[in-house]
């Protein structure tokens, strides 16, 4: 089992829901970076369960310390580790979390996979509690990226059966983009009453619903990623799969692709009024042949409604071989997505940087 | 620029669509593994082009030479490498391409990434050309999976409008799916026709069509993959992207999730009449947290529309600074995925074989 | 910068001498595995500062805590972090060490690698300090090693002029060995008062003194490592030249083979008298071709007089350009291999482990 | 089993002695770069066997064929790969070789890491004829380290009893040094005479003798590699220890630290008579930390005596599993180290060069 990521930039993340604390250390930063601590507290807090009755009630505190690679306020480009002390443990009757595993959770898998020997409470390392510290890592690379002029937005896209508007309609970043970043849920304020209100009917109905994630990010330079293996698709791809509940990810046009023909989505080279090479349409998302083309970079990931329901589930005792009633007990997002932007975008962040490193070199910020 | 991929089981790829020969390394393969050099012939025979109609007439020949790795028809264990060398090697008129990029192709990037150093003709090292020594890598993992008792089945699930049906259809591989497998287009019998006529009639305006691809695995153990970064998806998508007009990969139930209550697709565990763990539904395409969970893989790519189309587009002269009409030369599939799947199948292949090498060591075959 | 390593098992290591913490996640461990504290307190106190006038007298506590990986005492297969936190903060007067940066030592690499942004104080992410958890990770790796029959020994070979014997003497782990590896100092007794003596010799000067260490392992199988790159001894070489003050690494006879004649140093094949393949000497050290043979693994590292001393050395003040007369001040270990032996076996136990989880899969504990 | 290396700048290497073709996949190479051809072919001469009585008089032939990578004579960035064929495959009785394995090769290990599937002609993919395609590689990573400044300079520095003078004596590239380069066994002309009776003497008795190599590098700019792990020690030792019958690798003073007191081993800092910044030994060959400190790097590998003598041998039979005679056929070099330089030097240039991408970025050369 692994939780290592990154070439340049690399990632190392530990902990379990229930443990004694999570975090990760990130290694390979560039040096000289006074942190910028407002933007890591606000993506935490659009991160944080608790915020409201759309999401889980958890009281968890989130109260980062940084163990190493600052030093007065600026990275040393030595490895930086957090961690968050798991505050709210609660204690689980955890026995029986080892005889009904949950459906559509990790339990089943965990349990095969430790032979036994994981650690149960509440998903074990297998929680989405850990996307904590990955959004505290993807603050710190979002910085960097926009000290370079580049800029990540994401939204949600859709919940349930409520489609929003797409970031395809933005060319550039704007205030509205800026807006809509300041916002706890992501969600342009016209879709947001019909959003919460396929929110709250799952709630209501002890039940959950899936929604997607879109992000764009301006400004990247043409050149990052490779054509075969580390495509720029297949590398962020490869970081957002890891975010408990995504189930697809697609850019540019993605699957509507699949139906349409070549003549309708033509990206011809066009130059703007400032002379620069643009495409006049971006039906793919702003990379070509694995490699960004300086338009904007758009995709979207789909997420499963969570698999935590309040409603009464039948399903396998391992240990009688018998059908049992399952009612998941704990505090459950109705729609994990309420929280998945700044996860989302964190995740982009980080791949972004990486594969900036990779094009400048360690002396990137030099 | 990487063209090197995987952990236990590493591909490094190499050559241009007009260069001397291209080909791979294959370095971590099992040793004492009899090739099963029909099944390598099988798989790049369906992808290779100039088929019919419905393929570039393109007549590459595919000739792959063994240069080592083998002794006495069995593998060593050490790195085996390929060359396919170019025979048809039509001299085009190059410089041009230079100045006038293809829309959609990676002609401008490849340009940009290698600061004007590139190889233009036929798109170079970016040339879908490269995926036949991935297939002829793919059918070697596909032959030790299928010794372990793992089976890989591909075809194509639509093509512009025409949606076939799914292989979530087939809890085990069957006979239809070996009858499947053996056609050069992987398409189901009763689909065939409607699927080809979509491909003709974008054929005959000169255009293109989109489709996507569908695979399942059979036969997986549980516990291959990991929860965080290295999540069988992530592992997945990441290779599948790397495949030439890739833009969107989604597993189980995918993007539909987003639109879904969780009380719809509940997959819960059940014993099958062998007493073994069975889910009673497989929304989620056979992974919980990233880890294989022992019903089958199921997973679907989006393709686009090649960019390579014959009407006449009206695109940036790079030299000029001015607006041109390009209408692009040479030989050109009017649908991509009626090559695809086998590449498709060889991505999952080598990836699903890492990860199987990664649980089992290196004595995998042992 | 980087500051992880490892393939199956990954060590990502962080922490500054004078920071809030150092220690490490370690990624990859086999499940179920139930901590054995006693050797990890045994190996942590082998390496502490501050035993007797033979070292440092800096009281570190090296008191860890495990932030993750273990539930109920057992290992998860979930990445298992540790801190230590650096009670003993002593505050320098650091701003003069960015001006005259100690001979020797990594200041003046780490303040341009940094782009002056480094911690200063006790040679900041630079510091030996780190090898603390390094040797925490090894002890864990030694335990996993025990357990499958592997056994590591080491000892301080030899002390500025004084040389010891050598445990290519010890075909087999035996009592004699047991004693040794149970000693603060790990010296022979035989060679203890002597090798004492050249280290408080070098004291007393105010200087320190250079030394050599040497491992034997007992039990490899036959196989691990590549022929390529992925050497035993490659692998190896690459841990242990990141301990701190390490200059070189030889396998078995080492630079001596290169005085000798071929027919000096033959390992022939013999049968022993249970029937099992040995070869009559192990001129090799245990490796072929840059595998493991079965025999002995044997390798010796030296070490350079640590850089600290106390007498005045004259160089160069950054600021004013001018020589000057430097005085290190702080506490100094007269000779670095007094401590040096459980942070080499934790190396060579790191990448030993490494290799055979390669060799047998994640599932090495099944 | 792996035969790959390298992080920015990564290496595939196939083949086997008697096989069909040996090569290797540079991938990662910089684009732009016009390929010196007269230092590839001159590195290439400088290894190869049959060049007189002082080593193997194998004719192989060494003609590589470039398959890929470049274009109008510059490389395009994508994977250069290359093949050597193996013109000169002579029929052994190899069977025999399964029964006999020569003490001291690797093939023993080889048909045990292989489960008895290997190649055993010629040491199959174990063969130092594998380093043909590393000193090609390693004529490429040279030339552009010498576009940037870095110029790589090695010798023989003792063979047998005869040992000659260090580079350590040569602050600078100069004139001496880059006639030493062009000489055929890389060795000063004072010491040549002795040194070749040395192998003479063993040649006449069937016997081989040891021998040692040293490298010194000029230019590099401070602040390559890292503190931990991946110092550049331990990068360039990881490489080097790949090298057939290398069994030690010292820096700087090496194991002659190990006797020696910090006071007489002070690299101080001064300035240059242009201002720079130097120190007034070096004791550390070039690196503190693990970083490059801007003093020319210097090592030594220690070779063993070839394996592969005339003289009778006792060895194992291990079908009859008694005790037999061998006498190894075939050519053999009396002392490897006659065709090692220009092998050293070309890890050294792949390894420095990879360092170097890391820190620049892949647009080292715009």
């Amino acid at each position: 089992m692994s939780s290592s990521f990154g070439k340049e930039l690399k990632i190392s993340l530990f902990g379990e829901s229930h443990g004694t604390a999570i975090g990760c250390v990130i290694d390979g930063l560039p040096p000289k970076i006074k942190l910028d601590l407002k933007l890591i507290e606000k993506r935490m807090l659009q991160r944080k369960p608790g915020q409201s009755k759309m999401t889980t009630p958890r009281a968890e505190t989130d109260q980062f310390e940084i163990l190493s690679g600052i030093f007065e306020g600026k990275t040393t480009g030595g490895p930086l580790c957090i961690q968050i002390r798991n505050a709210d443990r609660q204690s689980d009757d955890y026995e029986e979390l080892k005889k009904v595993f949950r459906p559509g959770h990790a339990d089943y898998v965990g349990y095969v996979k430790s032979m036994g020997a994981y650690d149960p409470r509440g998903g074990g390392h297998f929680s989405a509690r850990l996307t904590a510290p990955l959004v505290f890592a993807g603050a710190i690379a979002e910085q960097i990226l926009a000290e370079k002029g580049i800029k990540i937005v994401g939204h949600i896209k859709s919940i349930g059966q409520v489609n929003g508007k797409s970031l395809s309609e933005f060319a550039h970043f704007d205030e509205e983009l800026a807006d809509l970043d300041n916002q706890i849920y992501n969600i342009f304020p016209e879709e947001l009453e019909a959003m919460l209100a396929e929110v709250d009917e799952a709630r209501i109905a002890g039940d959950s619903v899936g929604a997607s994630v879109e992000v764009s990010v301006y400004g990247l330079p043409v050149g990052l990623g490779s054509p075969f293996f580390d495509t720029v698709e297949g590398k962020l791809a490869h970081a957002l799969f890891a975010i408990p509940a995504v189930k697809g990810v697609e850019f540019g046009d993605g699957f509507t692709f699949a139906h349409k023909r070549g003549s309708e989505v033509i990206d011809a080279f066009v130059l703007d009024h400032q002379g620069n090479v643009q495409t006049n349409a971006n039906h793919n998302g702003g990379i070509n042949g694995g490699i960004t083309n300086g338009m904007p970079l758009l995709f979207k990931c789909g997420f499963k409604p969570t698999a935590s329901i309040s409603m009464t589930q039948e399903t396998l005792n391992f240990n009688t071989k018998e059908m049992t009633n399952l009612k998941v007990k704990g505090r459950h997002d109705p729609c994990v997505a309420m929280r998945a932007v700044p996860i989302v975008k964190a995740m982009a962040a980080i791949v972004l940087l990486d594969l900036l490193i990779e094009n400048l070199g360690v002396g990137i910020n030099a």
